[in-house]
């Protein structure tokens, strides 16, 4: 309450102003309260929260949290089509269970198998080069619809987070993405949906090795997983690409509690946000028991800790763009 | 030269001008002209080489290309102090090759068992948290002398490089270090000495896990090198870290030489350089039999290939600042 108060004194009411603006897909409520709390305490000069543009990092997940992911990770399903074409050159996957969980579409059983079905990925597009899979996936990106929504998936981003994203970029904050899924899979399109640059994109990924082709400097892609930016990888994520400390953190799952953690744990104090997904109507609604996007511990935590949960049936006006 | 007729026709002569200013430690002769002339082309709105600030990356080695690395990689002066401190907590590196090399003193066995040090260097601060390791290169940074010039490190950067980072910078270009020393070693120091920030930092790095320390989320350092940005691996750094197609690499041995390739291969040309160190004078004079940064592959290619080799004698009236 001092801080609020001195940060009304000090002229922070200007960029409440201001982010009522920004941000028009918010409902007003606690949420958006305070999210434009702290950006304001940190990003004004007076302030005894006062942080640098240089140290305003801001991380968000993807899949739930930037856009959607159900009924099954976007990347997954990407994932099933390419596993599926390279299936007649490996007969040895056969009697592989990850392999049998995608080929019976069972949702909980595919997510069951996500540690072996990335290495099934991996095997699938293992000595293409790192240009001929960025192709694929901007093909698959082009064309691919989603099941419910019948839409391409970059379009079932969410406009709320479209316009948080340029509301911190607007008060000097640089962007990433942190997640699971893998940094080629994002990078072909997060500049162009969310405005966040290929090297602002930290995510799982694959073993690449250099090799001349016809003297030709070239990358390709090796049948190994080299990282998995998931529950604990994402602070090692941050820590490896980032190297700085965020003051923002965005998640909506258990895959997400270990960076809220140490974003909450900031020196100075960090804002750890979850979107909780429920909203049946709109989008879908699951939480504790979901096989894709379960966030249990996580939201335990936020109700202990005090993070902030952003209802989306409640803090959104709108879903989509 | 219709590019560089159509450039001075769109008022690349500005740009050409302003450079003369922005790098005064450069001696006019063809190194500085190459510069000037490529950065000219790449950032007139006009030209048809005209690349998009959002793409511009320079990539800069660090070890004898943006400071000194004689008579040994300062990394591995560092990692001296630290493996000799660890010692006495392992008897078991008493008969091992590497450390045996280490007590010599001879460079060029060092230089030999380079990996194997990095390795030990691992061990040595294993189990330590991320903070407490940064805590140990802050105070060594801070203290340690070089001994030759006896300065400290930090103060053998190279002022023209100094010049072409803040010109490129001016220039709407990200700049970049892609090193083989690790990540912690050069991000507590290159933001204020280069205008390097952590996150544009690349290097080799250690295993790192995620863990709970009394409910704390901390992150400690494992024994292992995960990842070594040298040779070969820097194209792949850059993929991992950037994921975009650099427009410039500036190196000095054949440690870089597979950035240069990656970066002389870019569509739409890339520019190579590299620093050759021939001044004993004010530095060192050194290339294809060093031990420390070996210069020969790369300096072959550079001739075959027309890129642009910097003499230290000729192209840099000033070293230090």
């Amino acid at each position: 309450m001092g801080l609020a108060f001195s940060c009304v004194l000090l002229g922070c009411a200007s960029a409440v102003w201001a982010a009522n603006d920004a941000l028009p897909s918010w409902t007003a409520g606690p949420a958006k309260q305070a999210i434009v709390k702290f950006v304001g305490e940190v990003t004004h000069k007076g302030s005894p929260r006062y942080v640098a543009p240089a140290e305003r990092i801001a991380v968000f997940d993807n899949d739930g949290t930037l856009w959607s992911e159900q009924p099954l990770y976007f990347q997954f399903i990407f994932l099933l089509d390419q596993v599926k074409a390279a299936a007649p050159q490996h007969p040895e996957w056969k009697d592989n269970p990850a392999f049998k969980a995608l080929q019976s579409g069972d949702h909980a059983l595919i997510a069951q198998h996500q540690k072996e079905l990335l290495q099934l990925m991996a095997v699938a597009n293992s000595g293409m080069t790192v240009a001929e899979y960025d192709k694929t996936i901007r093909d698959w990106i082009a064309t691919a619809r989603h099941p419910k929504f019948k839409k391409p998936y970059t379009e079932l981003v969410f406009k709320p987070q479209l316009e948080l994203l340029a509301y911190l970029r607007a008060n000097g904050f640089k962007t990433y993405i942190v997640s699971g899924g893998t940094i080629e899979f994002m990078r072909p399109w997060a500049e162009k949906v969310y405005g966040i640059p290929p090297e602002q994109v930290v995510g799982s990924s694959q073993l690449i090795k250099f090799e001349l082709r016809d003297g030709k400097p070239t990358l390709v892609r090796d049948a190994k997983i080299d990282f998995v930016d998931d529950g604990p990888g994402k602070p090692v994520g941050i820590y490896r690409n980032i190297g700085r400390w965020p003051l923002i953190a965005f998640g909506n799952s258990d895959g997400d509690l270990q960076m809220l953690q140490t974003v909450a744990a900031r020196p100075g104090g960090g804002l750890a946000l979850i979107v909780h997904h429920d909203d049946a109507e709109r989008e879908f609604a699951y939480d504790r028991q979901s096989s894709i996007g379960k966030l249990d511990k996580a939201l335990d935590q936020a109700q202990s800790d005090g993070w902030t949960v952003v209802s989306m049936k409640r803090d959104w006006k709108r879903i989509y763009p």
